[in-house]
This record gives C-alpha cells, sequence and structure tokens, in this order.
C-alpha cells in the first residue's frame, strides 16, 4: 500500500472524529435546554459510536491511530518509525482542524474560533493521565487479547471515560488542540490545552511500561500458538 | 435467487426504516415534554438499532441498501446494473412512503401528510454533503476492512450522525422524499427536499472517488490472499 | 439433553425478561420526574440489553423462545412439536408472572396486581401486528443471514419497537399476560390483554407466510453450501 | 504466565470498574439537576461499556472476575484454588478502594469518605440475591454457549440490572466495600455494606447449583462435538 494512502486514512479519521466530538457537542448543548447531562449523552453516544466505525474501517489502513499520544506509544514500542510517527502526528492535527471547521461550517457557527472554556487544576491534569493510561492500556492490552475487538474496546472506553474522568476523557493531543479552536460545548481555552496535552503524554507513558510487563511475551506466545 | 425477492426486501426493509425513523420521531417527541435533546435521543437510538438489524437480515437477499443515493454509488461501482439500480430506487421510495403510513397508521394520524418543517440553507446542504460522504465511505471502507462488521458499522455511523450533523444526517434521498409526506417530529417541507437530494448524490459521488483511490487493489487484493 | 432443562431454560429466560420490562419500568418512572421520554429510555436500554444476554446464553439450551407468538411461528415451521410447543407455551406464561412477581418484591410493592392502564384501539391493534411480524421477521430472516446474530438482532429490533410502535411493543403473548399482573409503568389493563395477543399471532402468522417465501430454500442451500 | 500478572489485572480490573462506578456517578449526578433516572442513565451507560472493555482485554490473562462473589462461585465449581481465591479477593478490595480513591481525586473530592446513603431492607436484598444470581448465572451460561460472548453478556447484563433491580445491583462484594467508602451518588453507608454481601454470596451459591444441573455436562459435550 502507498504510504499516502496511511496518511490519507489518518486525516479523514481525525476529521470525522473531531467533527462528531464538537458538531455533536453543539447539537447536544443547543438542544439539551441547559440539562449538562443530556447534553453529555449527546456528545458521548456519537463519539463512541463514530470511533468504532472509524477503527473498524481505518484499521487496516493506517492502523486507525487518530491521536499523538497513541502514535507515541506504538513508537515507544518500536512499531512505527519515528519519521512516520512525527509525519501522523501533523495529520492528526490538521485532521483534527480540518473536522472542527467542517462541525462550524455544518451549524452555520464562525469557521474560526477560540474556546473561552477554562479546563485547569491538578484534578483535571490528573484525570488527563488516568483516561490517557486507560485508552493505551485499552489498545495494548486489547490488541494481545483479541485484536478483532480494539475497535468495539476503544469506543466503548470513552463512553466510559467521558463520565469517569473529571476532564471528560480528551485524552488526545490532536483533539485537544483541535477542540482550543471551538468556542462551544466541547471547547478547551488555547492556555489550558499544553498541560492536558502533558498530562496525556504523561499517561500514555505509563500505560506503556505498565503493559510491557503485564503482556509480556504476547506476541511470541500468540505467534507459537 | 429470484430477482423479486430481492425487491421484496428492499421494499421491506426501507419501509421498517422509516416506519422507526417517523415513528419513534412522534413517541419521542410526544413523550419528551418539549425537551428536544431527548426526543433526539428516542429518534436517534431506534434508528441506529433497526439499521443494524435490517442490513444483518436483509444484507445477503438484496444488498441492504434501502437508498438511492447507496444504489447508485454501487452503480459507479459498476456492481449493480442500470436498470436493476433504477428498480431498486423505485422501490426504496415506495417503501419509504409505505413506512410513514404506517408510522402515521400506528400513532393514530392523519395517513397523508406533508411537512411544514423548514429545512434549508447553505449549512444544512453541507450537512448532507458530509453526512452522505460519511455513510457512503463508511459501506465501502467496511466493505473492504470486513464485510461482517457492515450492519453495525452503518448503524453506528448512522447514531453519531443523527447529532454531528446539523440536520440530523438524512444521508438518503427516499428517507428524505418519505419525510416530506410526514408533518412530524422527523419531517422536511417537500420544498427543501430537492436540495436535499442534490447534496446527498453529490456526497455519494465524492465519497466514490476518494474510496476509488484509498481502497484501490482492495477486492483483488483480497481476492489474492 | 433431558427435556426439563429446556423447559426451565424457557422459565428462567421469561422470567428475566418480565423482571426486567417491569422493574426497569418502575425504577425509571420512579425516578424520571414525570418525563416520560426518560422514562422510556430507562425501560428500553435494559429490555434490549436483557434480550441479547437471555437468547445467547439460553438459546443452545431451548432455542430461547421466551413467547407464545414465537413458539407457535416455530411450530408453523413444523421446528417444534405442538405437544412441546403447549409445554412451552405454560411455562413461558408462568415464567412471565414469576418474573413480575419478583419485581415487585424487588420494589416492595404488592406482589398481585392487576393494571388500570388502558392500551385498546385499532392504532394499538395494528402497532402489535407491525410489532410481532417485525419481530418474528427478525428472528426468521436473521437465522438465515447469520444464526450467531439473532440474540444481538433482537435485542436491537425491541430496542427500535419500544419506540415505534405506538403501543410499545409487547409482541409477545406471555410478556402481554403477565404485564396485565402489574399495575406499574409497563401494565396493561386484563381487558385489554386479549386484543392484544390476537394482533400479535395475527402478526406472527404474517410474518412465518412471508419468511416463507422470502426466505426460501434458505436451509437447503445452507446445507449444500 | 507469572502468578503476579494475574494479581495485577485484578487489581488493574476492579480499580478501572470502580472508577467508572464513582466517578461517572459523581458526573451524573453532578450535571443531570436533580433528575435521577438521568443521572442513573449516566452511571449506566459508563459501567456497561467498561465492564465490555476489562472483560475482554483482562479475561485472558486473569479471568476477569473482578468480584469475589464471583472468584467464590468458580471456587465452588474448583476452577480456582481456594488460595489463590483469597488472594484475588484481597487484591479485587484493594483494588476497588483504589478506583474509588482515583474518582475522589479526579473530582476534587475528600479521598477518605464513608457514604451515608441508607441501602436496607428485605426488599433491597432480596433485589442483591437476583442481581447477584443473574450475574453469576450469566457468567457460567455463556461461558458454556459462546465463550466470547461473556465480555459483551456481562456488560449487558449489568446495564440491565442497574434498572431491574431496586438496589441498581451491587451484585459484587469488593464494589460494596469500596462504594461503602464513597459519599457520593454511588454510595453504601457501611452499616448497610455487610447484609448486601450476604446477599450477594446467596445469590452466587444459588447461581452455582442451578447452572450445575441446567448446564450439566456441558463442557464435555463441548469437547466431544
Amino acid at each position: 500500500m502507498d504510504v499516502s494512502r496511511k496518511y490519507a486514512a489518518e486525516f479523514i479519521g481525525t476529521a470525522f472524529l473531531l467533527a462528531t466530538v464538537v458538531g455533536s457537542g453543539i447539537m447536544a448543548e443547543t438542544l439539551a435546554g441547559g440539562n449538562v447531562a443530556i447534553a453529555l449523552l449527546g456528545n458521548t453516544i456519537p463519539t463512541g459510536a463514530i470511533l468504532v466505525v472509524l477503527i473498524t474501517m481505518l484499521g487496516p489502513i493506517s492502523g486507525a491511530h487518530f491521536n499523538p499520544a497513541v502514535t507515541f506509544a506504538f513508537w515507544l514500542r518500536r512499531e512505527i518509525a519515528a519519521r512516520d510517527g512525527l509525519i501522523y502526528v501533523a495529520i492528526q492535527v490538521a485532521g483534527g482542524l480540518a473536522g472542527v471547521w467542517a462541525a462550524h461550517a455544518m451549524f452555520a457557527d464562525d469557521i474560526f474560533q477560540a474556546s473561552a472554556k477554562i479546563r485547569t487544576g491538578g484534578a483535571q491534569w490528573f484525570a488527563e493521565i488516568v483516561a490517557t493510561f486507560g485508552l493505551v492500556f485499552t489498545i495494548f492490552a486489547t490488541i494481545k487479547a483479541n485484536e478483532k475487538a480494539v475497535a468495539m474496546a476503544v469506543g466503548l472506553y470513552i463512553t466510559a471515560a467521558y463520565w469517569f474522568t473529571a476532564s471528560t476523557s480528551f485524552a488526545n493531543p490532536a483533539v485537544t488542540i483541535a477542540r482550543a479552536f471551538s468556542d462551544t460545548f466541547a471547547g478547551i481555552r488555547p492556555l489550558d490545552a499544553p498541560m492536558f496535552i502533558v498530562a496525556q503524554f504523561f499517561g500514555a507513558t505509563a500505560a506503556f511500561i505498565v503493559c510491557k510487563w503485564l503482556l509480556a511475551n504476547g506476541k511470541d506466545a500468540a505467534e507459537a500458538g
């Protein structure tokens, strides 16, 4: 497969992911009449659903990362080269922005925005560490347990994590950057994005370390079997 | 299999799809006490669920298109003949109308109605392009990645698209026509239907073009493997 | 397998189905603060979920009918003997009552109740015909298309049918009888139960006839393949 | 596989389960504006989702019990040794507490709390017997019917049981103990925990007995087939 297809898959996938996160956030908040739990349900269900779809259909092409923290974790496992990984990250960020702007266009909002939603503090950062740890752990452990179940596992994990983390689980630096450009339900103040991203890479690294031990010899064993 | 069974499957499938879209819309709006987000949840979950069921059980008989834009895209791929495709489209429209009328009958509404709900403007049309692009892209990419997952992928895609597109994702000309005949939650003013349909065919064509490149040699490769 | 295990599976399965329908109805209505759409969501999601579980785990033992209309349709297909079918029906009704009474006990309600909820009229009866037609059609068509998907298909079909039919889709004579004994969210006035049951057998018969033609030679073809 | 990996998997899994139960409870109650049904939806969907994820990915490592009543039932089946089972139970309780405290930290709550939520009385205890009976029955019957479906079955069973049991289905002694340490939506007064736990072991034992008869010779038959 020629390499440009992989990059296109990462772009399209991250764009649809962000269009869903931001678009469903706008729709849900607009319709929910001030009940934020209902708005979050209307944001959660579409996000979980589209993740299953995107990973199922684009996984065989690009691996369906859509997430620099995930690409970073695969690089730690030496399953993606540094150069390819950096291109992935750049494309994920670009795709995420395209998705946010598409959502704004669909809802007749201003295309270019900056969020004013404050998301900061130790509890939020700890939540992002936990959220990203759990996401990368889910990916690696499910790849070993039952590779065909990864799409479903990631969709369901994020469905849960939107609710059990105080930050609603960004868990993705490209998502964090893109959401800084949307002054809507899903937004995050640009000033608050960097610490979220630091926490996400920290969580991803921790998951890599735990999985390296917990899942050791998994691949070999599977190959032997 | 004799050809009339294929046509019957398209008719029954599109009828149940529309009965669900319109019927659950009536039920949800009636019960939601004015909270439109709750009404949309009660419209989304049944629609996504019935799509998984209908595609799972009727896919082996007719391909489970239920959608002229999908039939058109398969015609662009030369996987359905023009004559057969036109018959599919006519049957999908007829099935859709039957489903709407069945929903009205079940809820003791007037059988024949015309919607007064305005759905127009560039943002809505762009939303329909995105929605239909995503739907056809999902179908083609999932067929290549994991054909058994198509029913689940389409159900989950529409679950997401009801929320992330400003138009709540009609993404289907037969659905659009049928919903013009229902002055309920799911309706669309007949005057507004044509531009929705133009946008849908545009999105389907775009998905065909992107997939032709992105998924190139997929079938051959799969056959070789 | 000795025959008493089949009967036990039908009893346990129908009991859990009714405990879920009635119990989640009580819970949902109690908590929903008068918003009936939210109450119906809290009734729908558990019912769809438990159906997937019950059919998955008890299907290999008894076929997981839990429904006299389904048993009747299998008898029309000569896949269950008349005597065995009648025993199934008796056990399903007994199991359904046990489930309702268990739900009442769990919620500290009076064990023995009769519903006062009026559910009558041509629209409701037509809804029950459609609901049961769709249920039996789903079972037979999914058995042919992909037998392993039946549990998921039935769970998702009922999830949809709770919303797209005006009757909230009883679609099951044992469920109808059992719900007549519960003066709660899910109840039906005993006086109204017989016409629901007539409509259900009518819908099941119609589905049998349509499937006999639509799915013809399916079993033979599958065996030949 | 060395034994410490099994214990780590039980610890991580139970911790994520409790972080989800308690964290999503806090999030849902905070946002639901007093509508408890919406809060329970926001608690149910994440719990069901994370169970599917955790059992899918950790099942091959530890069996994914996360529940002393389940470990006890496997001990009754002589599928886990007494010593190993006791270590499992201790680790599950420790993991559960870690998960609760992580949830409190993520939501910037006091780490150490004791619940004041009263959950007592015969109806609640009967609900816990039913809930745990159903859970253990689901696990054993699904293992026999279709072992790959266990993760999905357990997630869907708990999704249903949150609503059809008056106690919202703790069904797990480690969960019960951990939730006693959280004065939030999901809490239970420490004084009320012991009777819940007694009821849970009672339900698990009943399920073991019923399954021993209902599923008899299942393994042998499957092996013979």
